[in-house]
């Protein structure tokens, strides 16, 4: 038998292995009725090099926790993936033939629970930056462990995804943290959906990623080049690598080498035409029985070397403590007592403490900010910085890169860390998409924003949230916090760490006030009763955060003036599960927020909100102008009750 | 006197009044108790000389449409500008020392309404791609005009800024677009908020510019070099421009050099200290009047020129019209009778066809897509592709750049057009901060989001809307149209371009359904009755978009069963003015969206939505799975009725 060595690989069969590949691809769009023809055409090359002669995986535990990884940016061409999974054994013909329908293992974009899937990919450039926080990840956990997590991340995107802000700002970080275990495969077809891509970008892309210290490389799209050339990008190792490889989108298609080949299923015509050139049977669903047994057997030999690797540096490590919890996937973490004062700090200054309370015991929280870790206090006292020089730091710079913060920190967490970032609430704008994956991965990430009002201080609608913390919580899955006091702050980071779900932690710029009458307890239920009712005719008041603070204050001015009531403090809407109905007893609810009163929806319609843009003003001045002083408050209020 | 030429400048007396504009700024911090001394001190020269030295403005016509733009994307410097304004008594002593108090003409970060103050900025990145669209729109009106309106584009922003992503979005394509009209004035002083500013990136800053086409020029912080740096840029004339000017932020104080200068205000003593650097007498708000008379005369002078220059011009002009509207503010437009025919097609070709019809009439409406206009369907027909070779044309590839397509439109809008861009309603979360500068600044921008539910084909939840309807309707100022089908799509286009708001246009991928009994007038109330009641028992029924024709059935379905019910649609929810309540007559009401149920608050609290992400499915294997059939819909409002 013909045994293929790393010196001498038989790159016939794999041509014909790659037009196999892409063969199954079309078959699945074609028999699914939509997808993206022209990428399959053009990356299948990429995919089935980088699985047959790199990816380290085990194919008997697809967990296996130094697996390479693979994310596939350019997420519209997974067909290709799928045709891989096939190969593998990981999928069936009747996964293949389910391509797009409805729960089935095969959906139209790589999401997980698919074999092979290592991020939920399809808004462009997410997978660029999700990719630089798995090598990150890697990177901490490799210096932790002595060197026994040595994987790859593999990333690939076509040319035009790179027109994406999010690349550049997760690029250039992955440069100047000389992330060297990173490998950018770049689809070079030069057209986008639109147009030639040349149209919207004369960007010179060699020099691009040599400004942000990257090896560059560049090849053909034979499987021998590409082969050589990510041996090449592992062997210099001193860089991260980008390999540019030209393509031709919608390759022997009618369509070739056009914008019409993005979103192309081929026709029967056409279809045929392709199989022909691609030395292929017209029948569909059909593979070279040799080829695919081949791949298998390289994959299968590869994987089962590296997990023999991995085991015997495994059996060698002293404290197994970390690597076992990336293991087990035990990303949880249990606040004991805790030694914290309150000595009128403020909230995000006491954040900071239990922040950093947390990190001295449970070395998988590691994070940073995009620049303004200063003022949200999320630096890690006890840590130093994660740069090229120290991998064992905690404190990542991500620099003014909100965006790419976001999406770093989600491949963090799909590399089993449990990871944050931080800015103010306003600028959380720049990262809803990258929330948005958080959310829809259900990873472990905690989002700390802080300056959440119009009390911002004096910098002007720009800076103050209004709509931002609504639009948090209208993402699915994912826990907004928005504790008032110290003891709601407490039972945040309880919950927060005790689950596992994506959260925000919302806090305000300077309050530093703190309740008798609050509990920790209450953030499990989402919402509770703050200050009881004193008669049996009340009316009841809701708020959460600082805005809490001033509603204590109104309570007390009403019950004086002989306005009996309740109130209630949110410090997280999804965790609510009790009807709130019977909880106000049927009276009049009233919800104060500094934001978009919509976030009362489904509590209630009679809010005192904010439907305008804020001010540049002190805050004395700003909650006069906009009717948040105790004296209006009440005023609204009674007016309110008028009605 | 001594004659201030182009050949022979006193640039002793400059430094001096770089001094006193540094010293005047910061006494405005000093006494607003708050503000950002560290870019003050590094700016000012760069301020200084751009304002004696280039900037073509009329000080007794500020809304000259020929001026200059000066962006200050570095928004916290804004200090220095209104110096500049008291140089030219466009602000008064009075005006800086109320500097961020509220309603003052002095806010922290730069607003619209502030003499010379282009763009309400703050929020980093945003300005670089504003100026972007300026500059776009000077070479557009330029050529329409024969030559008219050649007017300067200069942006200022620290070299933390260029982190952003959406700074490589918009100076890409301003690369591309080769806008040789453009000057980025880049304070280098290499430290950010956090750190120094090679901890977060290790980034070429010359070669990423090189990369697209800039030209690239060094120099230090002198006037005279930053002069001669702006002339150069001036004279080579075949691209675009950045200027890296060498500084040291919070120069002179004891934050020099270092991250802690940021959001500096000196204390007495620092202040004192400074102060004897600068040369400057420790009486605070003083400035030498010589400094200050020669500054303005020297503005005043070339500003009148200019004036000349373009009034000149303006005369032999042949056809005014374009040139008159821009001058006048006439950017709304009347749509007359339409010539178009439903013809079964789906409603974003029919929006496509109006956006056409208008387009040929009107010629502010300029715009594109972000790599999504053949989908979108808002390619100009009888119009070219905008490029560096055509500045006539009007379809603009902004490339897959959703963020930089905001923020570029709102630099055209403000610069007198009516410009749009397009992407997919989910893609609309890349966009957020710079749709709500639009909001911010009430610009008459169009954005139009197709694709807009889970009924995008089988693309899945990374493509499929759920929050986004109405996390868009939370931001203030911001009209959100979902027309269902032509009748609707019309009134929704009426009043778009009417009217001088921002707006977004939100539609189906595929609905081509069109309605006997849906009204184009139905969009200016913002909500109108569709199907009447017929007993005096019945069901209010809410819906818009496509969800309206799915109701339209079930309401037919609730009926044949003894359901009495109207169905009200909603084509603009922040057009609603009436009190619904009323409206609704007290009778049961239910909303039905495809999208999260808050989108209700304020009208119904019984809603049919959905709080989790899609599936990879077909549209029909979709609603069907979330319970949007005719036959689950009747059952779950009947199970509602119970309630």
């Amino acid at each position: 038998m013909f045994i293929i060595g790393k010196e001498e690989k038989n790159y016939e069969i794999d041509e014909k292995g790659v037009n196999n590949l892409r063969g199954l691809a079309l078959d699945m769009i074609v028999n699914a009725g939509s997808g993206h023809g022209g990428i399959i055409l053009s990356s299948a090359p990429i995919v089935y090099t980088l699985f047959k002669y790199h990816m380290n995986i085990d194919i008997n535990n697809l967990d296996f926790v130094n697996r390479d990884r693979f994310v596939f940016s350019a997420g519209h061409g997974v067909p290709l993936l799928y045709g891989i999974d096939y190969f593998l054994d990981l999928l069936t013909l009747d996964d293949l033939k389910s391509l797009r329908k409805i729960n089935s293992k095969t959906p139209g974009h790589p999401e997980f629970g698919t074999p092979l899937v290592d991020f939920s990919s399809g808004a462009l450039g997410q997978g660029i930056a999700t990719s630089v926080g798995y090598a990150i990840a890697s990177k901490y956990l490799d210096k932790k462990t002595n060197n026994l997590v040595d994987y790859y991340t593999y990333v690939l995107c076509g040319d035009g995804e790179l027109e994406e802000g999010i690349t550049y700002e997760s690029l250039a970080l992955a440069g100047t943290l000389n992330l060297n275990n990173l490998i950018v495969l770049v689809d070079l077809n030069e057209v986008t959906l639109d147009n030639k891509l040349n149209v919207s970008s004369s960007e010179d892309l060699k020099k691009r990623f040599e400004s942000i210290d990257f090896n560059v490389i560049e090849c053909d799209d034979s499987v021998k080049n590409i082969n050589e050339s990510i041996e090449t990008a592992k062997n210099k190792n001193d860089k991260p690598t980008v390999i540019f490889i030209k393509t031709k989108i919608g390759l022997y298609s009618k369509y070739e080498g056009t914008n019409k080949a993005h979103g192309m299923v081929p026709d029967a015509e056409d279809l045929k035409n392709i199989k022909e050139k691609l030395g292929l049977f017209e029948s569909s669903f059909t593979v070279n029985a040799s080829v695919v047994s081949e791949f298998k057997e390289e994959v299968l030999e590869r994987g089962k070397n590296k997990v023999l690797e991995f085991e015997e540096k495994y059996q060698k490590l002293e404290n197994k403590d970390l690597i076992d919890k990336i293991i087990q996937n035990k990303n949880t973490y249990s606040l004991g007592n805790l030694d914290i004062e309150y000595d009128r700090k403020s909230l995000r200054e006491l954040s900071g403490e239990l922040l950093n309370i947390i990190a001295n015991d449970f070395d998988l929280l590691i994070g940073g900010s995009a620049d303004l870790s200063s003022s949200c206090k999320t630096n890690l006292k006890e840590f130093d910085t994660f740069s090229s020089s120290n991998y064992l730091g905690r404190n990542i710079y991500f620099g003014i890169r909100e965006h790419a913060s976001a999406a770093i920190i989600n491949g963090m967490a799909l590399a089993g860390l449990r990871p944050f970032t931080s800015t103010f609430l306003v600028f959380s704008d720049y990262m809803r998409t990258g929330i948005r994956e958080s959310a829809l991965m259900n990873l472990p990430v905690l989002y700390i924003f802080t300056h959440d009002s119009i009390t911002v201080g004096r910098d002007g609608p720009l800076h103050q949230p209004i709509e931002q913390l609504t639009s948090l919580e209208l993402i699915p899955n994912l826990k907004v916090y928005r504790p008032f006091d110290l003891n709601e702050l407490i039972g945040c980071y309880k919950e927060i760490f005790e689950h596992k779900n994506p959260s925000c932690l919302i806090l305000p710029r300077e309050s530093k006030e703190i309740s008798e009458y609050t509990k920790s307890s209450g953030v499990v239920d989402g919402i509770y009763e703050v200050i009881p009712n004193d008669t049996d005719n009340f009316i009841n008041l809701i708020a959460n955060g600082e805005e809490l603070g001033i509603v204590l204050k109104v309570s007390k001015n009403l019950k004086e003036i002989g306005v009996d009531n309740k109130v209630f403090s949110i410090p997280c809407k999804k965790n609510i599960k009790i009807n709130t109905n019977e909880l106000f007893m049927g009276r009049k609810t009233i919800g104060i927020t500094l934001g978009s009163p919509n976030y009362f929806f489904n509590i209630t319609n009679d809010v005192i909100g904010m439907n305008e843009f804020g001010k540049s003003g002190s805050n004395t001045e700003l909650l006069e102008e906009f009717g948040f002083t105790e004296e209006k408050l009440v005023n609204q209020i009674l007016e309110l009750l008028k009605k």
